[in-house]
């Protein structure tokens, strides 16, 4: 399928590693940005060769008028882009997509009240078929504000691949790793985590990564043989890391050492690794979590949410540590719209830290996109709106009194947007959205869906 | 009109002076929420006589049916309520709408820079009709977003009550006040504040305050006489207290106590006060607050954004001071959008004080209501879906991934929400926006007048 975006502004990547406004032509090709037309630059990129097989010549530059009239011969669909804004789709790093159908059922609740007294009784209660309708409703709730592409930790192997395929999403996901040392739990766990990546095979938006899900449910010799597993199948490692005050504290006395020191030594940071959370760290942690190029996920409406506190965001930043964005599951958000969690990025520091220049707008956007492309390893192919790279694109209504006036559009999607500036979404090519309709999903019938596992649990009589 | 709204999922008052979500069938006639219906309870007041003389008989409650059917056959319009929520009108204490044409001028910039630096020189170049604007795009922004009420502060008088006439807004004004003693600066300005009151006589969806700005452009010799005038002619007083660490520090030095202690020696909370901030407040001051009745507006966010930190709401609740909520003007927030800031409200108090257990959605939905309206001396006319009050109503779309699963729509509201599922808004009785179009209002025409004034003040060249 071939899209030309015509004559819109769009956020493109600056020589400072950032990202600028400028009015742009985009044409998509075959799942692949095939060519970013400027006034000043002119980039094509060859779809057929490779993603990454840039062709910038002077005379592509000067034939640009006959690329862009063979283009539009042939295209199959030409966007106006007049009053509307074009950007990379943004990143989720962090989600358990199942969890969307437990939106709004413990809130308020301290830690253990809300953990053991309400989420694992209905996790328990949970089957195969509830997990795959929650990963609907959350892959649903994505693409309506301009996500496409999250990295999922789950317990349902094949329900959360089977919605991302037929949603047209793109995702990482980890089947989420219990166990001590080598015992029958861990080893089984890590068998339904290959057993899931082989049966995906036949979809390029999906990959995987190993989720040992954190070091209070995995002991440090289990840690040792997911980093070595990881090692043998190049996989990353996605994995909850200091999280909570309690969490440092029993990790303290069990290891003598913080949850991220636990991590380095067990040999879990030798390899690619998305940390969620991080909020309680030391100056140390930092200091570790830069040197072994582990990425770091913050989630700042959750960990509002469970009293966890706030992540020191700014000092990891400036440390050099790659920070990335995600909403955590809907049990403890409780939405998985990434424009909500950008506006809390770059808005709790500047209160936390007294300053107003803190994690401005365009760093937030960076952190929403290239940065957390680089955390799932593909910082090549996504996070940008480049030629070469995939073509997951977000277009928005500059027309809405949220993005009123259009001189500043960047801050606008970090300090006043909703989301619901979303009309079209496109994912590896395709269009998934348009208008506001989902194109790939049945709404209607997801939501029945959902109420009806709610009505079924009893959930719906539950006084709130 | 007489609208009736059937079978709606409602958020009504509770007994302990909260809201519960109930099965409703509203009845709006003349500009009054006539009729409340549910399973349990019917509550019919009678609006020709008076709008607190409720009937609530027995024997109305066995003659429902017969005033159902009557009601539906004199009824202008009937709306169906199957999978919509009905809430009341959110409350934006305070904010100043004109600055919305200068939402994203002017981010990440330390206090300074913001008011110096670029704010004052574009309010120093606005015109009557800039400010015309710039209310018309807070207006369209808070109506989208289920607002019905907002407390401004502003500089052009006649222009914010024109865009409130005109949009079927209900609002509360005043006329931004500087003054030294007894100078001509205070005076001309109490002159306007009256002069604007008297020229809006016609139109009871407005009604009054005075604007005594701060104590930094007010002395006490000043906030004296506003005192005094306040009293002569019954009208409460909207100020700014206690925002920036500054502010404090130089009052200290000036006059040898705090803002707080200012207002009250001067009188000003002799009058019935909202106070916009109170981010730095001791112990003392929160006592003082209580004391007198003051209520507190608290602007998370525009408090993060400008650097100034977090209100320490969760003890001035615990004060028993009345806490309501604000947006602030677009250029400190960047939005006007009350789901966006109930979200912080709900969320922030949770971060900083390291616990689940603070500001619950429910209370967070009472403050961004019905504190509002007890704020803004209306407790008995607006703030809850109530017979007799009058009618200023919001219906939002439940089938929106948001708010799915419909079983705690209040929770929703504060964590999930946008803003985007309002869907019909219900103002005095009228319907000024239904299916997301606003009936009172050309959007077209503020976009275009906005980037106008943009232009013409060149901010559309400016590099972010």
């Amino acid at each position: 399928m071939k899209i030309i975006i015509k004559n819109i502004q769009a956020i493109l990547p600056d020589e400072a590693g950032s990202n600028k406004i400028e009015k742009a032509t985009v044409v998509v090709n075959q799942g692949i940005i095939e060519a970013v037309i400027t006034d000043e630059k002119c980039v094509i990129a060859d779809v057929k060769d490779a993603a990454t097989n840039y062709v910038n010549s002077e005379k592509l530059c000067i034939e640009k008028n006959a690329y862009l009239t063979e283009a539009e011969r042939t295209a199959d669909k030409i966007i106006d882009g007049t009053g509307k804004l074009l950007m990379p789709g943004f990143i989720n790093c962090h989600t358990h997509s199942y969890m969307a159908f437990m939106r709004n059922v413990a809130d308020d609740l301290a830690f253990g009240d809300w953990l053991f007294g309400t989420i694992s009784p209905i996790e328990d209660a949970m089957t195969d078929e509830d997990a795959y309708w929650g990963a609907n409703l959350a892959i649903l709730e994505m693409m309506k504000s301009g996500t496409t592409c999250f990295n999922d930790m789950q317990m349902n192997i094949h329900q959360t691949t089977r919605a991302v395929k037929e949603s047209g999403m793109r995702a990482v996901i980890s089947r989420g790793l219990v166990g001590s040392g080598n015992d029958e739990a861990g080893a089984m766990r890590l068998r339904q985590a290959y057993e899931e990546r082989d049966a995906a095979k036949d979809c390029d938006r999906l990959s995987f990564f190993l989720g040992p899900h954190a070091p209070y449910t995995c002991d440090e010799a289990f840690l040792n043989i997911v980093a070595e597993e990881s090692a043998k199948n190049d996989m990353g490692i996605h994995i909850h890391l200091s999280e909570s005050r309690t969490e440092i504290e029993n990790c303290m006395k069990q290891y003598g050492c913080t949850p991220i020191e636990l991590a380095r030594r067990s040999g879990i940071f030798d390899r690619p690794t998305i940390a969620a959370h991080c909020v309680h760290v030391t100056d140390e942690d930092i200091a570790i979590l830069k040197d072994k190029n582990v990425s770091v996920v913050t989630n700042p409406a959750s960990n509002m949410k469970l009293g966890n506190g706030f992540a020191p965001v700014p000092k990891m930043l400036n440390a050099g540590v790659n920070v990335c964005l995600g909403t955590d599951g809907a049990a403890s958000n409780n939405t998985l719209n990434m424009f909500h969690e950008l506006s809390l990025l770059t808005l709790i520091h500047k209160g936390v830290g007294e300053t107003a220049q803190c994690i401005s707008a365009k760093e937030g956007f960076k952190i929403a996109t290239m940065n957390g492309a680089k955390a799932l390893r593909m910082e090549d192919s996504i996070g940008s709106v480049e030629a070469g790279k995939k073509a997951d694109l977000v277009i928005l209504n500059t027309n809405t009194p949220s993005l009123m006036p259009n001189n500043n559009l960047i801050a606008g999607l970090a300090y006043s947007a909703n989301g619901s500036e979303v009309e079209t979404v496109i994912i590896d090519g395709k269009i998934t959205m348009e208008n506001r309709t989902v194109l790939t999903m049945d709404e209607e019938k997801i939501y029945f869906e959902i109420n009806r596992i709610i009505s079924r649990m009893g959930l719906d009589k539950k006084v709130y």
